[in-house]
């Protein structure tokens, strides 16, 4: 392993991190509160990066190995560091409980321990969610943007860190494409944002609420989320920009440079809109007589997107919903949003590779003879691209069922553990149960908290980024 | 499609179980009942079996999808007959509850809505747990045990019946592997029989007991079940049983043949009674406070086994156990007994294999130049039998969602859907919250116990011999 490359793309990864944080710092000076949290860890933040920066790399090749180790280890020490600013201003004053919500912050899960959000220092607020519009697209990727980079080495890092089962290069240069997809991801943000003032919320709420939904994320500035603002305006914004961020973003790219039928051609997003259509049906079917049509449409809307984004933003507690609506959520959460897309959970179109992959199997059982292939858009599909969805998929039933028996030992029931588990691999904020919409993650003890605080970063790794990170070969000294 | 074949092993598995059906006409004959029930059953099941005979096939070639049709046939046409008795009787009056009791039983699952299982016949009660012993080992592999047939033909009957994610053969010819399964199959039924009857249980108890364990089934005499007999040494009895059937039944060939070194170095042996240690030593952690020492050991051997083997007996109320414990209970459910045993659930070899598949394939994305095999007892195993396992675990979790959601629309809680479809799919019996030990599926609506009545025949003939009965292609008429 080049472990001096390592250090410095993390040194470089701290560096961002260090000037990203001058934002918050920004905040605080505007709202006229305490700098120093900010402050100190900048300071850190920076020093620990230029300390790495000293490691100059004598070769700068990276291989997958690299490019997973950078990434996950980069996502461990942003989430450490990014706990200081809790900490130290006292917002959350125990750093299990301020790591568990950064960890939430930078995985887009939104699943929190705060009881009172409201009692938050403003600048601590704005961080809390700046770091959902953080975490959504990946800090890597941002450095893939600023950063001059061989394309070979900086597609293992932008495999690593960007969801889906293949990523591809919008163009023919890493830099470019990962310029785009935040010139792409910023202007919806600020859309948003505009919006959202629209609706009368403050530009300060706006903003927060906009990056966390450009992260899928799902924090809120209300304890009550967005069922706070009462405003059938607000939800439909907030659940448009979702259905977009759900999305793959090559497809907007595709729609900017006029290929417009190219990008509605795709298969996947066929599905996401037709899952997205049944899913309301089937809650306005089961809440038409509580809310009534529109209510009901209104709340089908909102939750849908806000599950299946795996975003998590709160209005109703669907928890008093028909318990059939509460089984449609649990198969939403697993779905979740589009292969890249700032979505969590499965990803859509790794649920359709699984889906066909299995019925060829089938298929080839009953008729040994015939060979099938899997298709996808027209065209067959690797069987390493297959083969990898199925052991994805393994891998993270393995995770969902390891965490569901390790918080167990908390002593809820098993609606809680398991969908806590679910939520947190999937990034999605709520479940069922006793961390449903009206309730939080504050009930769980310091050992789940980190259990399921790594089980977050799996979730936004896809795994292998943070797996490698555990298993003893990796280092290893080999020649 | 071979179909005049198909009719043709239709035809003799109708006819054997006109055979079986006279032992519950004798129960009835000496327990003084009405002999009706059963005498038009058999007249009907015999009418049937020979009008099938009737179609002599041109060829007896079969391969493996007749092979799979034929099993799937087989066991929907047992399950309908089957249910009569009970429907004729008046024990079950209605049609789709004897139905869904007759698959329970067939299946192996033990699942039952009866609210008060005394008062049903004593026939009547005999013919229930009789279909556990049936269903066990298969009527299939019984047929195979009495009919000569080409050893070609009858292994993909076999490989269709048998569970497990592969079937050896005991010694060269099917038909012997046969009788040799059938008779330890009957060699330990007897003697859990004696011994039941040593503590004190009448010899129709303990037959019927037996059967039950036989084919790891777990309907019960009594309402309240193995608690009613509040008995450690009728509690060590069965869970000795459950040990022995929960385990592949090649290991005892092995040892009747003398060759018990080979038989003990099974690793999925090991790990077998390893998974016992350990989620014994769990459940008297957890409940020690409760029972005391030897109440908590009694407590967590029986429970450990009647839900390893998927048994499903009841003592305890689990659900009144620490929540740790039901996750517990949750994955045991999933792991099942061990390949070629009557256990249900995945089989633990082929849980072994997925996990290892997993640990395989994250060590390939880790370090695609080195090249890992999958290894079992020492020995690589085939890319074909690990593909196969990963699609068999895809399509469990598919129908296990998709039964979930079905069921769900009864308006139960999720952990109860969710349970109550993993204990179809598992064939085990009671799961958790509204369906556990204290609950039954009486609860449920008749579109739900048709949908977990598949869901157990899934479970049980290991998914493909059922499915295929599900896709179009396998009766479009073919050259």
């Amino acid at each position: 392993m080049n472990y001096r490359m390592i250090a410095d793309i993390l040194g470089r990864v701290l560096l961002i991190m260090a000037g990203l944080l001058l934002l918050p710092l920004t905040a605080a000076i505007v709202y006229g509160e305490s700098v120093m949290p900010f402050a100190v860890t900048i300071l850190l933040t920076a020093l620990c990066g230029g300390a790495l920066l000293l490691f100059r790399p004598r070769t700068r090749d990276i291989y997958a190995r690299e490019g997973f180790v950078c990434v996950g280890l980069s996502w461990v020490m942003m989430s450490l560091l990014g706990s200081l600013p809790f900490v130290i201003s006292g917002d959350i004053p125990r750093f299990v409980d301020a790591f568990f919500e950064t960890v939430s912050g930078f995985s887009t899960t939104g699943a929190s321990i705060l009881n009172d959000v409201e009692a938050l220092s403003r600048s601590g607020l704005f961080w809390r969610s700046f770091t959902h519009w953080i975490g959504g697209m990946g800090v890597l990727v941002f450095l893939m943007a600023v950063l001059p980079m061989s394309g070979e080495r900086s597609m293992h890092i932008m495999r690593a860190e960007v969801p889906g089962p293949t990523v591809g290069k919008l163009v023919p240069r890493v830099r470019q494409t990962a310029l785009i997809l935040y010139l792409i991801y910023t202007g919806f943000t600020v859309a948003e944002t505009i919006m959202l003032m629209l609706g009368g919320m403050s530009f300060y709420e706006a903003l927060l609420h906009a990056f966390a939904t450009a992260g899928t994320g799902g924090f809120s500035t209300r304890n009550a989320s967005i069922a706070a603002f009462d405003s059938a305006y607000i939800e439909g914004v907030i659940g448009f920009f979702l259905v977009l961020f759900g999305m793959n973003f090559n497809l907007f790219y595709l729609i900017l440079i006029g290929r417009v039928r190219d990008a509605l051609r795709s298969e996947e997003l066929h599905r996401y809109f037709e899952i997205i259509l049944i899913s309301i049906a089937l809650i306005m079917l089961g809440t038409v007589q509580r809310y009534g049509v529109l209510g009901s449409l209104r709340n089908g809307f909102f939750v849908t997107m806000t599950t299946l984004s795996t975003a998590g933003f709160c209005t109703e507690d669907y928890m008093l919903w028909p318990a059939f609506l509460q089984t449609l959520i649990v198969l939403l959460m697993f779905i979740g949003g589009c292969a890249g897309s700032t979505g969590g959970g499965l990803k859509l179109s790794r649920v359709m590779l699984f889906v066909r992959t299995a019925a060829v199997d089938v298929e080839h059982v009953v008729n040994p003879r015939r060979v099938n292939r899997v298709m996808m858009d027209g065209k067959p599909v690797k069987p390493e691209t297959t083969g990898a969805v199925y052991s994805y998929v393994a891998l993270v039933v393995l995770i969902l069922l390891g965490c569901t028996a390790l918080v167990s030992f908390d002593g809820f029931d098993f609606s809680t553990n398991f969908t806590a588990a679910l939520s947190c691999i999937s990034n999605i904020g709520p479940g069922l149960g006793r961390i449903g919409p009206s309730g939080n993650f504050s009930i769980f003890s310091d050992f789940s908290k980190i259990v399921m605080a790594i089980t977050m970063l799996f979730g936004r790794l896809e795994i292998y980024a943070m797996l490698i990170l555990f298993i003893p070969s990796t280092w290893r000294r080999t020649r």
